[in-house]
C-alpha cells in the first residue's frame, strides 16, 4: 500500500511557539523515515491571533487555521489534538478534546495542579475505554541514547540499582535583565525550573528505572525575584536593556529546586532542576549505578551513552563511550548511516513515531496520562516539601482515580 | 508576502540512496526554519529502476518521477537539478543540466578526475555568465561549529596560521566482511576513503583557513582487497555471512589515505582519511593552531568548537568548550534554544539555504565548481605522489580553465 | 643558608597505612621542590605492631620506632605529632600530644564526634596561645585545582555564589564481597562514606566558598549489611572468595550518603557521597554556579578547572579547560614544565609545605581544629537528619568553645 | 633481608636541569614504593659551575659534587652515571663511563647523530659482554597507561595493526618572545622539538606495536627563526620583555617536524610533533587501530587509556575509558588505591625500578642503546627527506654495528 492510500490521522495543533514548531516538524516529517500506520496531516493549528496563527500555518505547513481552541476541536477533520499551550490551559483543552473523541497529544507537565491531572486522568481512562487515546509529552524518553539506556536497565545489565543521580542545568535566567514571559508566571507555568525541566529529569528517572519515587525532601529558590517586563525575547528567555524606567514584574517561580528522593525499588536519588547554572546550556543529565555497572547520559552530548559493565575483563573496565548511531540502537536504524548524530528535534519526530503507531495498534501510547499524573504528584511533593521546611514529603504513586 | 505566494524553486533530483534522502529532507524543510527568496518544490525524482524510484519518490516526498536523468533534465517544470549520484555520472549530467539552463547541485567529489571537474568548471563558468549557478555540496561548511571556526579565522582570533590537522576516521570497511558497494569500486568512485571523505577534510581546511594547499607527500593503503559481493548492505556498508561459497570481488579503491601538506599561506598541514580506523565513527576533525589562537573540531561532537585564546588572562587560559547552540553562531538562530542541539542532516538544510539564497540574489553559490576543482585538484596530486613513492607533488590552484 | 644548616622540624608519625604512606612521602620530599623555613626530619614512626613498625619505617625512612603513641609523645626529640590513625583516636592522641608541648597534624575527619572536636579544638586554642599549633588534614584543599578555584572565586570571578554541586563518587565497596574492614566500622572510623570522602566534599566546599553550611536534609543508606571478615585486603577494599563457610560480620556505617544544603551566604547545595557507584573511582567533583561565572573540578581530571566567564565575547562562551600546571597557578611552579602534571600525593606534599611554613612565621595553620569542628558540626547535622525522617537539621556554626 | 642490608648501587648525575630533578626524584623515591634489589644512593652530582652544583645536590639530596664529570667517572665509589645533559655531551661521556666500567643510563635521545649513536651502541654492546649495562632514558614507556597499551597490543586485543597515529603537541615556543635556550641552539640539541619531543613519539610508536618505522616522508619548519638572547628562564621556555635593544639570536633548530610512515609490520602512521600547537601543553597522544580495536592514550590525560574493543556486544560498544589506576595495571600496585592518580615524574620512577630490577638479575635494561639507535636512524631519515624536498626516506633498521 503507498503512502498516498494509506488512511491519514488529521492533527489539529493548538500553540505555535517553541514546542509547536518542534511538534509541527515532527508531524510533517515522521512519515519520512519511519513506517506509520497512517500518514500524518496537518489539518489545523489554533491560536488567539488571526494574523499571527496565519503566519505561524504557513511557516510550519499547517492548512488551516482557528483562533478559538473550542472551534478547532468541534471540526469533524481533526482526529486528535496537539496541546503545545502554557500548562493552566492542558486541563481544560485535554478534557474537552478526549470527550470529544479526539486523541490528544498533550505537552508537560500535564498540568499545573495534581487535582487537575487526576481530572484529566479519569476522563483519558474513560476515553481509553472508547479507544481514544492519550498521551503525555515527555519526549526526552525518545532520545535514542535514553531510550537505550532504558533496553539496557530492563536487560539487567546494571543490576540492582542503588543511585540515580538527575541534574538539568540551563543558564537561560542567570542574567536578571532576561526578560519576564509567562514560563515566570505561577498561574500560567504551574512552576518554574521544577516543572519545566525538573519534571523531565523526574520522568526519564522513573522511565528507565521502572521505580517510582516514593518520598522527597526538597529546596526551591528564586535567585531573581524581578524582571523587566517587555524586553525582545530571545530562545527561551531574552535580551532587554534594563534602565531605571523599564517596568519591572515579579517572578513567582523557582529558579531551581533540588531534592533528595527514595524509590520505591530500594534506590535512593539527588535531583537538580535549575535555569541559573551558568555554561550549562541544556544539561539534562542522568546516571544510574546498579549492583554490575552504571549509565550515565548527558543531553549536550544527546548521541552518547555512557556504559560501565564490572563484567569486563579486569584491567580494561572503562566507561564505554557508547555513540548511539548505530542500526542496532533504538530509532537509529531510520536515519543515518554510523556516526551521524540526531538533533533536539529528532525525540519529537520519535514521539511522533510511537504515537502514530499506538494508535494503529489501538493501544495505550505511553507516557499516558496516568503516568504523567504520576509526574505531577512528585512534582507536588517537592513544592510541598520545599515550603515545609525542606522536610520529608511521601508519595502515593498508587492513589490514582 | 506569503509562502504560498513566493515564487517556486522547482527541484528535479538524481540518485535516492543516503545522500538523496539528506537532500530531500533539506528540499522538504528549509523554508519551514528560513526565509528564503523562493520555496522549494520537490518537483520530480529520477532512478533508473521504475518501482524502486516510485517508492522513493513517495517516501521522500516528490511529486513526480522518471526513469532517465536526460527526461528529468528536459523538463520545463524544473528549474534545478540536484546531481545525488556516484562520481563518474556527475560530469554528463552536470553539464547537460547547465546547457539546458537549470541551475545544478552537485553532490562532493565535483567528479572522478581532474579533467572532467575543468570541464564542468568551464562549462559552469559559461553558466553564470547566463545567469545559470553551479554549486558542489560540500556540506560540512555548513555544519555550524566548522562556519563559526571560518569566521573566527577570518576575524583574526587565531593569527598567522601555523598548523593544520585534519582528520576523517570512520571504521565501517575495518570488517572484511563488509560487502562490496560501488563505493569499493573505483570506475565509479574515482577513489575510497581519499575521494568520499578525505574530500571533506580537504574542502573544510581550505574553507576554514581561506588557504589553499600547494603540494603534498602522500601514503594510500588498501588492508582489505577482496570483499563479499551482494551482502546486506546496512548504513554505508553492510553486513554479510561470508562462507567458502560467497562471491568474492576485488576492492580497486584505499582503505585510508595519509598525507603531509604545504599551504599557500605558509601553515603546514596533516591530513588523515580512513574507513578502518575502529571505534572512530565520523570523526572529521579538523584542528588550526595559530599564532595567537587555536580551534579545533570533531565532528562526533557537532555542536561544539574547542577555542583556545592566548589573549586570556594568564591563570584562566584554557581551550573554551563554545555549544554552538547561541542565536549569535551561524545559522543556529532559526531553529531552537540554546542549548538544543542540532543533527548530521542540518548541514544539508543549511546547503539548500544558502544555495537558494544566492540564488534569489543571483549570484554565484558557493562553494562554486572551480573551488571544488580545487579540491579535485588536491585529490589528484594525493594519488599522484601515493602512487610515486610518496614523492613530493605540488598543486597548481591556478591553473583553472 | 643551606639546607643543612637549616633548623629542623621533628616529625613523629603514628600509623603506617595508606596514610601513612602518603604523608611519608610528602615529609621526605617537600623541601627537595619548596623552600621551607625548617627541613622535616622523619624522626620517628609509631605503630602497636613491633616488626611491622619496624618494617614500615624502613620501607618509607623513618628513624626509629615507637610501639606506643604515648612514649612517642614523651621524646624530647619531636616536634610535630603527625596522626595517620582511624578516627577513634584522634581525640586522645592530639589533645595528648598538644599538652605535651608538640605541634599537631591529625587526619580528617578531625574526630568521630562533636563533643571530641569541641574538646580537641579547646585543647588546640590554648596550644595555640602557646605558639602550640594543630593543623587538620584536609589535604584536597592543596590541590593546585581547588586551591585555585578559592583563588578565582575570592577574586570575584564567578559573582555571587548561587549553587554548589558536590559528589565525592567511588566504587570499591560495590562489590558485597569486598571484606570488611575498620572502614566498616562505626567505632572506630565514626562513619562511613560520609566522613571518609564526604567530608572532604564539605571541607572543599566552605573552602573554595567562604561560606558555610547552615542547615541540611539527608539520606544515609547501606546497600551491603554483611561482609566477610579477613579477606585479602587490596587497595581501599579488597577481594575475598566468599563461600558458606566465610565468616560474615556487620557493617555498621553507611555505603552512601546524599543531602541537600544551605550555605550562610545564600548559596544552595546537592551533595552526594558514596562507595557504590561503580565505575567512578575517584570522582570528586564540586562545581560552583555564580552570577559571572562558574568553575567545576572532579578528581579524576585533577590537572585540570573547568571555568565558564559570562564576560567573555559573545559567541565564543564556552567552559575553559585550563590544565593547571602554569607557573601562576596554586603550587606548580615549583613542579615540572607546563603541562606536566601532577598526581595525587602532591597534596600532601603541599600539605606538608603550607603547615611547615605558618609553623616557620609562628602562625596558625590551616585549616584549624576549630575550621575542622565546623565540617564535624555538618557531620552530625547529616547524620542527625538521616536518623530523623531526612526533616531539616540546622547547624549553629557559630557555637564553637 | 632490611632495606639497609641490601647492597647499595651508587649512582653520580651529570646535569641537574629538569631532568636532573626528575631523575633525583626517582632516585630518591623508587626503593620507597617497590621492591629493589639494590637501594639506591645520591652519591655524587657533577656540573661545571662549583656553586650552581652544591646548591642543587643539597635542593636534591645529593652527598657530594663534582665539577668535572671525568672526575665523577673516575670515582670508586660509584656504580651508575646517569647522563643528564644535552645531547651533544652524551657520546663523549657515556662512552668514557662505560669503558670505566660503570653502567650508565642516558637521557633521549641517544644522541646528536647516527654516527654516534652507532659508536655508542657498539661500546656498549662490549660492555654488555662484561655484565656493565647502558639503558636510555625514553620514561614514557613507563606511563602505566602506555605500559598497559603495549601488554594489550601483545596480547593480541587490537589484532592486525593498521594505523598508528602519533602528535607531540606543546606550546611554549608559540611565543616569540620565549627566550633562546639550549634546546633552540642544533649544536647543543641535535634538533628541536623532533629530538626533543618527536623522539619520545617514535620510541612510543615502536615500544608499543614492536613494529619498525621502515621510511617517512618529512616536513620540518621554522616558525620563528630569532629569539631574544638571555629572557628569563620559566619552564623549559621563558618570558622576557623585548624591546629594541633586546640582542636577539638565530634559532637552528625546528619548531616542528611533521611525517608520515611505514612501519615494517604493516601499518601505516602519521606523526607530528611541535612546540607551537597553542593550548596543547603536553599532548603527547599516540593511537592504534587494529583489526580487532582501537588503543588511544592522551598524556595530558595520563591516568587514561581509551579502548575499544570490536568484541565487546553489539548496542554497547564504545571505547572504554580505563582509569589506569588498579592494581592490575603495570607499575599502579605499588602506588595508591583505585582512582588516586599519579603524575609526570612516576614515569622516571618507573624507569629507575626497572633499570634496577635488570641490574639485579644482570639483564640488559630496555630500551637498550641498541634500541635507542633504531629512534636515532628514524630522526635522521626525517631529517633528510625534510631536506630532500620531502622526499620518501627508507630507514635501514637492520644495519647496526
Amino acid at each position: 500500500m503507498s503512502a498516498q492510500q494509506k488512511p491519514t490521522l488529521r492533527v489539529g495543533m493548538i500553540g505555535y511557539a517553541f514546542m509547536g514548531a518542534a511538534h509541527s516538524h515532527a508531524w510533517r516529517n515522521a512519515h519520512r523515515f519511519f513506517e506509520l500506520p497512517f500518514t500524518p496531516e496537518l489539518t489545523a493549528i489554533a491560536g488567539r491571533n488571526q494574523s499571527a496563527v496565519e503566519h505561524a500555518a504557513e511557516q510550519m505547513g499547517w492548512a488551516s487555521t482557528e483562533t478559538d481552541w473550542r472551534a478547532l476541536i468541534a471540526r469533524d477533520d481533526i482526529d486528535l489534538i496537539d496541546i503545545c499551550t502554557p500548562g493552566n490551559t492542558h486541563a481544560e483543552i485535554a478534557i474537552a478534546a478526549l470527550k470529544a473523541g479526539k486523541h490528544v497529544l498533550c505537552e508537560k507537565p500535564l498540568a499545573n495542579s495534581v487535582a487537575e491531572a487526576e481530572e484529566m486522568t479519569a476522563v483519558a481512562a474513560e476515553a481509553a475505554r472508547q479507544g481514544v487515546f492519550a498521551m503525555c509529552g515527555y519526549s526526552y524518553r525518545r532520545t535514542p541514547a535514553l531510550a537505550l539506556m532504558k533496553r539496557m536497565i530492563a536487560e539487567g545489565k546494571v543490576g540492582t540499582i542503588r543511585h540515580v543521580r538527575a541534574q538539568y542545568l540551563q543558564d537561560w535566567l542567570s542574567d536578571p535583565h532576561a526578560p519576564l514571559t509567562w514560563r515566570m508566571d505561577k498561574t500560567k507555568s504551574g512552576s518554574g525550573a521544577l516543572g519545566d525541566i525538573g519534571a523531565h529529569s523526574i520522568d526519564a528517572a522513573q522511565f528507565v528505572t521502572g521505580q517510582h519515587l516514593s518520598g522527597v525532601s526538597a529546596i526551591m529558590e528564586t535567585f531573581t525575584s524581578q524582571r523587566p517586563v517587555g524586553g525582545d525575547f530571545v530562545g527561551l528567555g531574552g535580551t532587554g536593556a534594563v534602565d531605571e524606567n523599564t517596568a519591572m514584574g515579579p517572578v513567582t517561580v523557582d529558579d531551581a529546586a533540588i531534592f533528595t528522593a527514595r524509590f520505591d525499588g530500594g534506590a535512593i536519588g539527588v535531583f537538580e532542576a535549575t535555569r541559573a547554572a551558568l555554561g550549562r546550556k541544556n544539561a539534562m543529565r542522568l546516571e544510574v549505578n546498579g549492583s554490575l555497572g552504571s549509565l550515565a547520559f548527558d543531553f549536550e552530548n544527546m548521541n552518547f551513552l555512557e556504559y560501565y559493565d564490572e563484567r569486563d575483563e579486569a584491567g580494561s573496565r572503562g566507561f564505554h563511550r557508547i555513540m548511539v548511531t548505530e542500526p542496532e540502537h533504538p530509532y537509529v536504524g531510520n536515519w543515518w548511516p554510523t556516526g551521524h548524530g540526531l538533533g533536539y528535534e529528532h525525540g519529537f519526530t520519535h514521539q511522533v513515531v510511537d504515537l502514530v503507531t499506538a494508535l494503529g495498534a489501538k493501544t495505550q501510547p505511553t507516557p499516558s496520562f496516568e503516568e504523567a499524573l504520576g509526574v505531577q504528584r512528585v512534582l507536588a511533593a517537592v513544592e510541598e516539601s520545599a515550603s515545609n521546611n525542606s522536610n520529608w514529603t511521601t508519595i502515593n504513586q498508587e492513589d490514582t482515580p
